[in-house]
Protein backbone atom coordinates (compact mmCIF):
# COMPACT_ATOMS: atom_id res chain seq x y z
CA UNK A 1 0.00 0.00 0.00
CA UNK A 2 1.42 3.46 -1.28
CA UNK A 3 1.98 5.87 1.69
CA UNK A 4 0.77 9.56 1.62
CA UNK A 5 3.47 12.03 1.14
CA UNK A 6 3.15 14.08 4.42
CA UNK A 7 1.72 17.68 3.96
CA UNK A 8 5.02 19.28 4.66
CA UNK A 9 8.47 19.73 4.23
CA UNK A 10 10.71 18.61 7.15
CA UNK A 11 12.78 21.89 8.33
CA UNK A 12 16.66 21.36 7.96
CA UNK A 13 19.20 23.80 8.98
CA UNK A 14 19.56 25.12 5.39
CA UNK A 15 16.05 25.80 5.05
CA UNK A 16 15.71 27.22 8.04
CA UNK A 17 15.96 31.14 7.78
CA UNK A 18 18.34 32.84 10.08
CA UNK A 19 15.83 35.73 9.93
CA UNK A 20 12.13 36.17 10.01
CA UNK A 21 11.65 32.82 10.99
CA UNK A 22 7.81 33.36 11.68
CA UNK A 23 8.04 34.20 7.76
CA UNK A 24 8.55 30.63 6.99
CA UNK A 25 6.45 27.97 5.63
CA UNK A 26 6.67 24.25 4.61
CA UNK A 27 3.55 22.80 3.74
CA UNK A 28 3.21 21.72 0.11
CA UNK A 29 0.44 23.56 -0.93
CA UNK A 30 2.32 26.83 -0.54
CA UNK A 31 5.26 25.88 -1.84
CA UNK A 32 3.52 24.19 -4.77
CA UNK A 33 1.41 27.54 -5.37
CA UNK A 34 4.15 29.54 -5.59
CA UNK A 35 6.04 27.53 -7.77
CA UNK A 36 3.70 26.90 -10.15
CA UNK A 37 3.12 30.56 -10.44
CA UNK A 38 6.43 31.65 -12.01
CA UNK A 39 8.47 29.89 -14.93
CA UNK A 40 11.77 31.54 -14.31
CA UNK A 41 13.74 30.63 -11.34
CA UNK A 42 17.56 31.73 -10.42
CA UNK A 43 19.40 27.98 -10.14
CA UNK A 44 22.61 28.70 -8.18
CA UNK A 45 25.58 26.10 -8.10
CA UNK A 46 29.27 26.58 -7.22
CA UNK A 47 32.06 26.50 -9.70
CA UNK A 48 35.33 26.41 -8.95
CA UNK A 49 35.09 27.45 -5.76
CA UNK A 50 32.30 30.82 -6.49
CA UNK A 51 29.21 30.41 -6.59
CA UNK A 52 26.79 31.05 -9.93
CA UNK A 53 23.42 32.25 -10.04
CA UNK A 54 21.59 32.16 -13.53
CA UNK A 55 18.01 32.78 -14.43
CA UNK A 56 16.30 29.76 -15.86
CA UNK A 57 12.84 28.52 -17.19
CA UNK A 58 11.63 25.45 -15.15
CA UNK A 59 8.43 23.84 -14.34
CA UNK A 60 7.06 21.16 -11.76
CA UNK A 61 5.41 18.24 -11.52
CA UNK A 62 4.68 16.31 -8.92
CA UNK A 63 7.87 16.63 -6.27
CA UNK A 64 10.19 16.78 -8.78
CA UNK A 65 11.64 20.05 -10.64
CA UNK A 66 12.43 20.47 -14.19
CA UNK A 67 15.35 22.83 -15.75
CA UNK A 68 16.21 23.53 -19.21
CA UNK A 69 19.54 24.08 -20.58
CA UNK A 70 22.12 23.38 -23.28
CA UNK A 71 24.14 20.25 -23.13
CA UNK A 72 27.04 22.68 -23.12
CA UNK A 73 25.73 24.84 -20.31
CA UNK A 74 27.85 24.57 -16.81
CA UNK A 75 25.39 23.09 -14.62
CA UNK A 76 23.79 20.85 -17.22
CA UNK A 77 27.66 19.50 -17.49
CA UNK A 78 28.13 19.33 -13.93
CA UNK A 79 25.05 17.34 -13.49
CA UNK A 80 25.74 14.77 -16.17
CA UNK A 81 28.01 13.01 -14.07
CA UNK A 82 27.24 12.39 -10.02
CA UNK A 83 24.86 14.98 -9.71
CA UNK A 84 25.24 18.79 -9.18
CA UNK A 85 24.34 21.00 -5.57
CA UNK A 86 22.43 23.57 -6.59
CA UNK A 87 20.22 25.96 -4.84
CA UNK A 88 16.78 27.02 -6.78
CA UNK A 89 14.90 30.19 -5.76
CA UNK A 90 11.48 31.42 -7.42
CA UNK A 91 11.02 35.00 -5.87
CA UNK A 92 7.00 36.66 -6.77
CA UNK A 93 7.28 40.47 -5.55
CA UNK A 94 3.63 40.80 -4.26
CA UNK A 95 3.79 45.06 -2.91
CA UNK A 96 5.88 47.54 -2.01
CA UNK A 97 5.80 48.08 1.78
CA UNK A 98 6.05 51.79 3.00
CA UNK A 99 6.32 52.68 6.57
CA UNK A 100 6.38 55.83 8.58
CA UNK A 101 10.42 55.30 9.52
CA UNK A 102 12.84 54.06 6.82
CA UNK A 103 13.40 51.03 8.57
CA UNK A 104 10.76 49.47 8.26
CA UNK A 105 10.20 49.49 4.55
CA UNK A 106 10.21 46.45 3.12
CA UNK A 107 8.31 44.25 0.43
CA UNK A 108 5.96 41.85 0.14
CA UNK A 109 6.60 38.88 -1.73
CA UNK A 110 6.19 34.98 -1.99
CA UNK A 111 10.10 32.29 -2.22
CA UNK A 112 10.46 29.13 -2.75
CA UNK A 113 13.92 28.02 -1.79
CA UNK A 114 14.81 24.34 -2.81
CA UNK A 115 18.09 22.70 -1.80
CA UNK A 116 19.26 19.31 -2.99
CA UNK A 117 21.45 17.42 -5.91
CA UNK A 118 20.69 18.21 -9.30
CA UNK A 119 20.40 15.40 -11.98
CA UNK A 120 20.64 14.97 -15.63
CA UNK A 121 17.66 13.46 -16.98
CA UNK A 122 18.84 11.03 -19.20
CA UNK A 123 15.52 8.78 -19.63
CA UNK A 124 14.49 10.23 -23.47
CA UNK A 125 10.65 9.63 -22.45
CA UNK A 126 11.07 11.32 -19.19
CA UNK A 127 13.24 14.44 -20.87
CA UNK A 128 10.62 14.54 -23.60
CA UNK A 129 7.26 14.93 -21.26
CA UNK A 130 9.95 17.37 -19.04
CA UNK A 131 10.33 19.48 -22.12
CA UNK A 132 6.34 19.63 -22.69
CA UNK A 133 5.81 20.54 -18.85
CA UNK A 134 8.17 23.67 -19.32
CA UNK A 135 6.73 25.00 -22.08
CA UNK A 136 3.31 24.22 -20.24
CA UNK A 137 4.31 25.87 -17.29
CA UNK A 138 4.82 29.23 -19.02
CA UNK A 139 1.59 28.91 -21.47
CA UNK A 140 -0.39 25.92 -20.47
CA UNK A 141 -1.89 24.43 -23.24
CA UNK A 142 1.22 25.02 -26.24
CA UNK A 143 3.35 21.79 -26.16
CA UNK A 144 0.45 20.29 -28.16
CA UNK A 145 0.03 22.90 -30.31
CA UNK A 146 3.42 23.19 -31.43
CA UNK A 147 5.90 21.08 -33.58
CA UNK A 148 7.19 18.21 -32.16
CA UNK A 149 10.95 18.26 -31.14
CA UNK A 150 12.99 16.01 -33.71
CA UNK A 151 16.26 14.13 -33.15
CA UNK A 152 18.80 16.70 -33.49
CA UNK A 153 16.66 19.31 -31.43
CA UNK A 154 16.34 16.31 -28.54
CA UNK A 155 19.73 15.89 -28.92
CA UNK A 156 21.02 19.23 -28.07
CA UNK A 157 18.84 20.02 -25.17
CA UNK A 158 19.43 19.33 -21.85
CA UNK A 159 17.21 18.55 -18.76
CA UNK A 160 18.36 18.29 -15.01
CA UNK A 161 15.52 17.39 -11.98
CA UNK A 162 15.69 18.40 -8.58
CA UNK A 163 13.43 16.54 -6.24
CA UNK A 164 11.22 18.66 -3.85
CA UNK A 165 12.95 17.81 -0.92
CA UNK A 166 14.61 20.30 1.57
CA UNK A 167 12.36 23.25 0.61
CA UNK A 168 11.06 26.05 2.51
CA UNK A 169 8.73 29.14 1.28
CA UNK A 170 8.92 32.74 2.59
CA UNK A 171 5.79 34.54 2.78
CA UNK A 172 5.87 38.78 3.78
CA UNK A 173 2.11 40.25 3.37
CA UNK A 174 -0.15 42.77 4.41
CA UNK A 175 0.94 46.10 5.93
CA UNK A 176 3.38 48.27 7.24
CA UNK A 177 4.85 47.35 10.53
CA UNK A 178 5.42 50.59 12.51
CA UNK A 179 6.86 51.59 15.81
CA UNK A 180 4.26 52.96 18.43
CA UNK A 181 5.46 56.20 18.84
CA UNK A 182 5.73 56.99 14.48
CA UNK A 183 1.89 56.73 14.20
CA UNK A 184 1.80 60.12 13.90
CA UNK A 185 4.21 61.07 11.64
CA UNK A 186 3.50 62.70 8.49
CA UNK A 187 4.12 60.49 6.14
CA UNK A 188 2.29 58.63 3.85
CA UNK A 189 2.18 54.73 4.95
CA UNK A 190 0.98 51.85 3.31
CA UNK A 191 1.38 49.32 0.20
CA UNK A 192 1.73 50.13 -3.17
CA UNK A 193 1.15 46.66 -4.62
CA UNK A 194 3.18 45.34 -7.67
CA UNK A 195 1.37 43.56 -10.57
CA UNK A 196 2.86 41.26 -13.60
CA UNK A 197 0.44 41.01 -16.04
CA UNK A 198 0.63 39.91 -20.04
CA UNK A 199 0.16 42.38 -23.08
CA UNK A 200 -1.38 42.20 -26.38
CA UNK A 201 0.43 39.18 -28.30
CA UNK A 202 2.29 40.55 -30.71
CA UNK A 203 2.05 37.51 -34.22
CA UNK A 204 5.19 37.22 -36.15
CA UNK A 205 5.26 38.21 -39.24
CA UNK A 206 4.71 35.63 -41.88
CA UNK A 207 3.22 36.52 -45.36
CA UNK A 208 0.26 34.71 -45.98
CA UNK A 209 -0.37 32.99 -42.47
CA UNK A 210 -2.39 35.35 -40.36
CA UNK A 211 -3.27 32.51 -38.07
CA UNK A 212 -5.59 33.57 -35.57
CA UNK A 213 -5.28 34.20 -31.97
CA UNK A 214 -5.06 30.50 -30.03
CA UNK A 215 -7.77 30.59 -27.15
CA UNK A 216 -4.92 29.69 -24.63
CA UNK A 217 -3.47 33.14 -25.37
CA UNK A 218 -2.27 35.35 -23.35
CA UNK A 219 -2.01 33.17 -20.83
CA UNK A 220 -4.82 33.42 -17.60
CA UNK A 221 -2.75 35.93 -15.18
CA UNK A 222 -1.48 34.04 -12.36
CA UNK A 223 -0.31 36.87 -10.50
CA UNK A 224 -2.26 39.50 -8.74
CA UNK B 1 44.13 64.40 -13.28
CA UNK B 2 40.95 61.66 -13.19
CA UNK B 3 41.14 58.65 -15.61
CA UNK B 4 37.88 58.06 -17.07
CA UNK B 5 36.44 54.25 -16.46
CA UNK B 6 36.06 52.40 -19.79
CA UNK B 7 33.70 52.09 -21.45
CA UNK B 8 32.63 48.67 -20.24
CA UNK B 9 33.63 46.15 -18.04
CA UNK B 10 36.24 43.00 -19.41
CA UNK B 11 34.99 39.95 -20.40
CA UNK B 12 36.22 36.84 -17.71
CA UNK B 13 35.89 33.53 -17.65
CA UNK B 14 33.45 33.41 -15.42
CA UNK B 15 31.53 36.42 -17.30
CA UNK B 16 31.70 34.70 -20.04
CA UNK B 17 28.65 32.83 -21.13
CA UNK B 18 28.74 29.28 -23.05
CA UNK B 19 26.28 29.48 -24.69
CA UNK B 20 24.45 32.13 -26.15
CA UNK B 21 27.60 34.41 -26.60
CA UNK B 22 25.79 36.87 -28.67
CA UNK B 23 23.35 37.30 -26.40
CA UNK B 24 26.13 39.08 -23.64
CA UNK B 25 26.94 42.55 -23.48
CA UNK B 26 29.27 44.44 -21.43
CA UNK B 27 28.72 48.01 -21.72
CA UNK B 28 28.36 50.44 -19.10
CA UNK B 29 25.13 52.20 -19.83
CA UNK B 30 22.85 48.72 -20.90
CA UNK B 31 24.33 46.69 -17.26
CA UNK B 32 23.43 50.27 -15.35
CA UNK B 33 19.92 50.40 -17.23
CA UNK B 34 19.20 46.91 -15.75
CA UNK B 35 20.08 47.34 -12.33
CA UNK B 36 18.47 50.82 -12.29
CA UNK B 37 15.30 48.96 -13.40
CA UNK B 38 15.21 46.42 -10.67
CA UNK B 39 14.85 46.50 -7.15
CA UNK B 40 15.32 42.75 -5.99
CA UNK B 41 18.60 40.47 -6.67
CA UNK B 42 19.32 37.16 -6.27
CA UNK B 43 22.04 36.88 -4.03
CA UNK B 44 24.47 33.77 -4.28
CA UNK B 45 26.51 32.69 -2.32
CA UNK B 46 28.62 29.19 -0.82
CA UNK B 47 27.97 28.22 2.59
CA UNK B 48 29.33 24.32 4.14
CA UNK B 49 30.12 24.07 0.50
CA UNK B 50 26.59 24.39 -0.85
CA UNK B 51 25.29 27.28 -2.99
CA UNK B 52 22.60 29.64 -1.76
CA UNK B 53 20.40 31.83 -3.27
CA UNK B 54 18.15 33.98 -1.34
CA UNK B 55 16.30 37.13 -2.91
CA UNK B 56 17.40 40.23 -1.09
CA UNK B 57 16.56 44.13 -1.93
CA UNK B 58 19.77 46.48 -3.56
CA UNK B 59 20.88 49.37 -4.93
CA UNK B 60 23.18 50.76 -7.47
CA UNK B 61 25.27 53.78 -6.71
CA UNK B 62 28.22 54.30 -9.26
CA UNK B 63 30.74 51.30 -9.82
CA UNK B 64 29.19 49.75 -6.52
CA UNK B 65 25.91 47.67 -5.13
CA UNK B 66 24.82 47.69 -1.75
CA UNK B 67 23.03 44.98 -0.07
CA UNK B 68 20.20 44.99 2.91
CA UNK B 69 20.71 42.87 5.47
CA UNK B 70 20.33 41.73 9.31
CA UNK B 71 23.19 41.76 11.11
CA UNK B 72 22.54 37.99 12.20
CA UNK B 73 22.12 37.18 8.33
CA UNK B 74 24.18 34.20 7.00
CA UNK B 75 25.83 36.43 4.11
CA UNK B 76 26.02 39.56 6.30
CA UNK B 77 27.95 37.49 9.01
CA UNK B 78 30.06 35.85 6.24
CA UNK B 79 30.47 39.62 4.41
CA UNK B 80 31.85 40.69 7.96
CA UNK B 81 35.47 39.28 8.24
CA UNK B 82 37.32 38.47 4.80
CA UNK B 83 34.59 39.12 2.74
CA UNK B 84 32.42 36.84 0.75
CA UNK B 85 32.61 35.39 -2.73
CA UNK B 86 29.04 36.43 -3.95
CA UNK B 87 26.88 35.89 -7.17
CA UNK B 88 24.57 38.69 -7.49
CA UNK B 89 21.87 38.40 -10.39
CA UNK B 90 18.82 40.72 -11.28
CA UNK B 91 16.48 39.68 -14.32
CA UNK B 92 13.98 41.35 -16.04
CA UNK B 93 11.10 39.04 -18.00
CA UNK B 94 10.02 41.05 -20.90
CA UNK B 95 8.08 38.19 -23.09
CA UNK B 96 7.05 34.67 -23.98
CA UNK B 97 8.36 33.83 -27.33
CA UNK B 98 6.30 31.19 -28.80
CA UNK B 99 7.79 29.59 -32.04
CA UNK B 100 6.39 27.26 -34.33
CA UNK B 101 8.83 24.14 -33.02
CA UNK B 102 8.56 23.87 -29.15
CA UNK B 103 12.32 23.30 -29.62
CA UNK B 104 12.51 27.32 -30.13
CA UNK B 105 10.23 28.64 -27.38
CA UNK B 106 12.17 30.74 -25.12
CA UNK B 107 11.57 34.00 -23.03
CA UNK B 108 12.90 37.51 -23.88
CA UNK B 109 14.93 39.06 -20.95
CA UNK B 110 17.28 40.99 -19.68
CA UNK B 111 19.75 40.10 -16.84
CA UNK B 112 23.12 41.24 -14.87
CA UNK B 113 25.08 38.91 -13.36
CA UNK B 114 27.77 40.28 -11.10
CA UNK B 115 30.58 38.32 -9.55
CA UNK B 116 32.57 39.47 -6.71
CA UNK B 117 33.60 39.60 -3.14
CA UNK B 118 31.20 41.23 -1.13
CA UNK B 119 32.21 43.23 2.14
CA UNK B 120 30.16 44.42 5.16
CA UNK B 121 29.82 48.37 5.22
CA UNK B 122 31.10 49.85 8.46
CA UNK B 123 31.55 53.18 7.68
CA UNK B 124 28.21 54.42 9.48
CA UNK B 125 27.78 57.73 6.75
CA UNK B 126 28.56 55.43 3.85
CA UNK B 127 25.81 52.58 5.34
CA UNK B 128 23.32 55.16 6.14
CA UNK B 129 23.52 56.37 2.66
CA UNK B 130 23.61 53.19 1.27
CA UNK B 131 20.37 51.93 3.64
CA UNK B 132 19.03 55.13 1.99
CA UNK B 133 19.85 54.37 -1.29
CA UNK B 134 18.01 51.10 -1.30
CA UNK B 135 14.86 52.86 -0.12
CA UNK B 136 14.73 55.08 -3.26
CA UNK B 137 15.95 52.63 -5.39
CA UNK B 138 12.60 50.66 -5.53
CA UNK B 139 10.36 54.42 -4.31
CA UNK B 140 12.45 57.15 -5.85
CA UNK B 141 12.58 60.15 -3.52
CA UNK B 142 10.97 58.12 -0.50
CA UNK B 143 13.83 58.06 2.05
CA UNK B 144 13.62 61.66 2.42
CA UNK B 145 9.78 61.41 3.11
CA UNK B 146 10.58 58.96 5.88
CA UNK B 147 11.60 59.23 9.89
CA UNK B 148 15.34 58.63 9.88
CA UNK B 149 17.00 55.40 11.39
CA UNK B 150 17.67 55.82 15.19
CA UNK B 151 21.22 54.64 16.57
CA UNK B 152 19.37 51.00 17.70
CA UNK B 153 18.14 50.84 14.15
CA UNK B 154 21.13 51.37 12.54
CA UNK B 155 22.88 48.64 14.61
CA UNK B 156 20.50 45.79 13.66
CA UNK B 157 20.46 46.35 9.88
CA UNK B 158 24.08 45.67 7.65
CA UNK B 159 24.50 46.58 4.54
CA UNK B 160 27.29 44.72 2.42
CA UNK B 161 28.69 46.52 -0.68
CA UNK B 162 30.04 44.73 -4.33
CA UNK B 163 31.79 46.29 -6.67
CA UNK B 164 30.88 46.46 -10.71
CA UNK B 165 33.83 45.08 -12.03
CA UNK B 166 33.55 41.20 -13.08
CA UNK B 167 30.02 42.17 -14.72
CA UNK B 168 27.58 40.57 -17.93
CA UNK B 169 24.32 41.66 -19.17
CA UNK B 170 22.33 38.96 -21.06
CA UNK B 171 19.41 39.89 -23.64
CA UNK B 172 16.97 38.34 -25.63
CA UNK B 173 14.57 40.19 -27.78
CA UNK B 174 12.55 39.99 -30.48
CA UNK B 175 10.26 37.84 -32.39
CA UNK B 176 10.94 33.69 -32.61
CA UNK B 177 13.82 32.00 -33.94
CA UNK B 178 12.07 29.65 -36.81
CA UNK B 179 13.52 26.70 -38.57
CA UNK B 180 12.86 27.53 -42.70
CA UNK B 181 10.60 24.35 -42.97
CA UNK B 182 8.44 25.41 -40.27
CA UNK B 183 7.30 28.79 -41.75
CA UNK B 184 3.81 27.16 -43.01
CA UNK B 185 3.11 25.61 -40.05
CA UNK B 186 -0.40 25.80 -38.51
CA UNK B 187 0.94 26.85 -35.06
CA UNK B 188 0.74 30.50 -34.10
CA UNK B 189 3.53 32.41 -33.03
CA UNK B 190 5.01 35.47 -32.01
CA UNK B 191 5.48 37.05 -28.56
CA UNK B 192 2.93 37.77 -25.66
CA UNK B 193 4.73 40.97 -23.90
CA UNK B 194 5.24 40.51 -19.71
CA UNK B 195 4.61 43.70 -18.27
CA UNK B 196 5.02 44.90 -14.60
CA UNK B 197 3.46 47.67 -13.16
CA UNK B 198 1.91 49.32 -9.86
CA UNK B 199 -1.40 49.13 -8.39
CA UNK B 200 -3.65 51.64 -6.66
CA UNK B 201 -1.55 52.67 -3.51
CA UNK B 202 -3.19 51.12 -0.46
CA UNK B 203 -2.75 53.19 2.51
CA UNK B 204 -2.10 51.80 6.04
CA UNK B 205 -5.64 52.59 8.44
CA UNK B 206 -4.50 55.02 10.97
CA UNK B 207 -7.70 56.50 12.87
CA UNK B 208 -7.31 60.60 12.02
CA UNK B 209 -4.24 60.39 10.02
CA UNK B 210 -5.80 59.75 6.39
CA UNK B 211 -2.36 61.42 4.79
CA UNK B 212 -3.10 62.40 0.89
CA UNK B 213 -0.94 60.50 -1.67
CA UNK B 214 2.29 61.64 -1.89
CA UNK B 215 3.63 63.05 -5.64
CA UNK B 216 6.37 60.05 -6.07
CA UNK B 217 3.39 57.10 -5.62
CA UNK B 218 2.98 54.70 -7.05
CA UNK B 219 6.74 55.19 -8.47
CA UNK B 220 7.02 55.57 -12.21
CA UNK B 221 6.99 52.32 -14.38
CA UNK B 222 10.12 51.43 -15.05
CA UNK B 223 9.49 47.89 -16.94
CA UNK B 224 7.70 48.09 -20.01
Amino acid sequence: MATAPPAGYTPTDLSTPTRSRERAAYDRATVHAILDEGYVCHLGFVRDGAPVVLPTLYARSGERLYVHGSTGSRPLRGAADDGLAVCLTVTHVDGLVLAKSAFHHSINYRSVVVHGTAYQVLDPDERAAALDAIVDHAVPGRSADSRRPNAKELASTAVIRLDLEEVSAKLRTGGPNEEPEDLELPHWSGVVPVVTSYGTPERAEIPGRDLPLPDYLPPAPRRR
